[in-house]
């Protein structure tokens, strides 16, 4: 049984064909700049050639009918017709309160889905493009949508619900929701495995640290609280997000210094976080270069910075799980900066963590990174999002 | 030596003349509605009835000249002249980045208090009428400025700088300040006195819960960081303040919902916090008679989110200074409160911190209130600011 996976943004798109008999991946691609000038499809195939098709697309339903197409190309892809692609799975950022788990697309899903759009105002509206798109041209085939939000929502009350006035949740929807949970599932599901334990017995802090970066307590392998709020902004500091912030600074720099809401929206989401602090840029790897290499105080401070969220956050969830057995370190950073590991967990001994620097020099690879013996578990766990969703879908068709 | 204690609000003002000798206070007061109609002096004298003067007020000038007389008169002060106070000292909210510790009053002070106007708008300008009118009534008397964001000047960039464009702190001073830091100092000095130890050996976590909220990591006697930040709005959740959230929600609510940025500053200020989630009230004692006696469902959830994010800004701290010794409760809740305490530290017993339910059993009282043996040790310690400022300005003159 072979599934795509499908994550549409307003002007690209990533796809991932998955062959669920093995669980392995026989195609990934990525489409950019659809509907606007230079239009590019790339797709990757092991042992293959990069196939790229560069043609103006001028909506997603162009791009998709490429996708498709490139999957059945004779020289350069891996299927040999449409009808071998049992299902498609859709990634959606927010399911609002309505949804813990993924479920098979009918025009009442559409139609939440829409009402999700004011709290998602970037992503859903292309998420809702891309499935229409998708129903048009595989009229036949059933989808399934896979939601960032559903873990989360088993986080009890005095997780979610923000210290304001009790009506912004009641009547504006304003709580915490929480992104990543997909990725937070996946790996929290995954380090259980590894250890050998059922996960209804560990307290596991999961540490998704990208370009965006969100940590996750879960406990008894349910999500009981997460990083990311209300929007994917809140949390620790991330690539160019700013993270928690008195809030107070928002009205300020509005106020005092005369910036728009959206130029604030604009500085808080895209101008701010390491790239913010550092000056030099939002990868991880330039601002390591630059610290690492050229001693620079900026890129220094911005990884100290960073460092210090995450391990003020790490002891903020072993508090409120009433303690911690592992800790999984995932996505971009998480997965490939042993640097970062390691300052992230310096100083926790107390908690019974620790660095093993010889086995914390991996990059990609399902590996324990704590000393031998440790009371609690340090691991690496890559995440695989496009898998978790491919094995939603294959549960609900 | 007395010592007269003064802290100016906007429209308010709040005194104590201390015996230095003895560190006991000798009178008490309250001015209220300076410049508006009911202006009314309270003083309380042990031993004496109150002493209550209701006339107009037209300014501070007036106000303290009152409290000046309330001193010294014959049936109901405590001192037979204005000779006797050997200096005033003031409480100031903000001292900015200049100011580590307490100073002498003179011009070029003065200038610096009026330069954080603009990071203190509601506090400041009060302050400096009150030094005003002190200084044109008392000329020949020295004085001494105590600022709450002096004990903080000690944290560290990591903790300081938020994950915003860098310009924003050069330019423009946005940073963590931190407040109730006389406060935080006298409690975490008290609670290595009562340990008979050095307070250069001890990770301290002081919980200053009061209507307004804030804790204090004092690692080897310095906060190395502190929840409230750029202003008094940050950090947990308070009686009436939202404490840290998606910050997101301020633009939300500015753009979404048509707030004016004065109705979101004040809605998250004055509208948010216990009161917000509760709809009930500001003030703890409602809350939990509400939730105790009614079982009020979201008087209960005021109270859970409280404790919960008390909870994990502990695990935060333990996690930032590699450990924790001892853990604080002061101000009204924290020492009135054994309820809000037993709730705070629940579940942190991996931390090697347990309750003892007997000894927690005490309001407003120097105590241990950890079972016998616990390796980190919790307490109430009462904080006595105003003595804390006496204390520094006998220090400078």
């Amino acid at each position: 049984m072979k599934i795509l996976v499908i994550n549409c943004g307003s002007s690209s798109l990533k796809y991932q064909l998955i062959d669920m008999t093995t669980e392995e991946s026989l195609a990934q691609g990525l489409v950019e700049k659809i509907g606007i000038e230079g239009s590019v499809l790339i797709q990757k195939v092991e042992g293959k050639d990069k196939y790229i098709i560069k043609q103006p697309m001028k909506d997603h339903k162009t791009a998709i009918k490429l996708v498709l197409e490139a999957l059945v190309d004779k020289q350069n892809g891996v299927i040999s017709s449409m009808e071998e692609i049992s299902s498609v799975g859709h990634r959606i950022v927010h399911g609002g309160e309505k949804y813990c788990e993924s479920v098979l697309i009918n025009d009442e899903v559409m139609a939440d889905i829409e009402a999700c759009v004011k709290l998602a105002p970037l992503h859903n509206p292309a998420h809702i493009i891309g499935i229409n798109a998708c129903r048009e041209l595989m009229p036949k085939t059933p989808m399934v949508v896979v939601f960032d939000t559903a873990f989360h929502q088993t986080m009890p009350e005095e997780a979610f619900i923000y210290a304001l006035p009790y009506e912004l949740y009641e009547k504006h929807s304003i709580r915490k929701y929480g992104f990543h949970g997909t990725s937070h599932k996946f790996v929290s599901e995954q380090v259980a495995e590894v250890m050998g334990k059922d996960i209804k017995d560990l307290k596991i802090i999961t540490c998704h640290l990208g370009n965006g970066a969100s940590l996750c307590a879960v406990k008894n392998g349910i999500s009981i609280d997460t990083s990311m709020g209300f929007t994917p902004l809140d949390g620790v500091a991330m690539g160019t997000r700013c993270g928690s912030i008195d809030p107070a600074i928002v009205t300020y720099l509005i106020k005092e210094l005369n910036y728009s809401v959206e130029d604030a929206n604009n500085l808080l989401n895209k101008e701010s976080g390491v790239l913010g602090i550092s000056g030099i840029s939002s990868d991880f790897r330039d601002i390591e270069d630059a610290a690492f290499k050229q001693n620079n105080r900026r890129a220094n401070l911005a990884l100290d910075i960073f460092h210090y969220k995450v391990r003020a956050q790490i002891g903020a969830y072993a508090a409120i799980m009433g303690g911690v057995d592992a800790i999984v370190f995932t996505a971009g950073v998480g997965e490939n900066g042993p640097e970062t590991r390691e300052a992230c967990l310096k100083g926790l001994e107390f908690l019974g963590v620790e660095i093993d620097t010889e086995r914390n020099a991996v990059r990609g690879k399902v590996r324990e990174i704590s000393k031998e013996n440790c009371k609690v578990k340090a691991f690496v766990i890559p995440t695989n999002e496009e898998l978790m969703i491919a094995r939603d879908t294959v549960k609900l068709i």
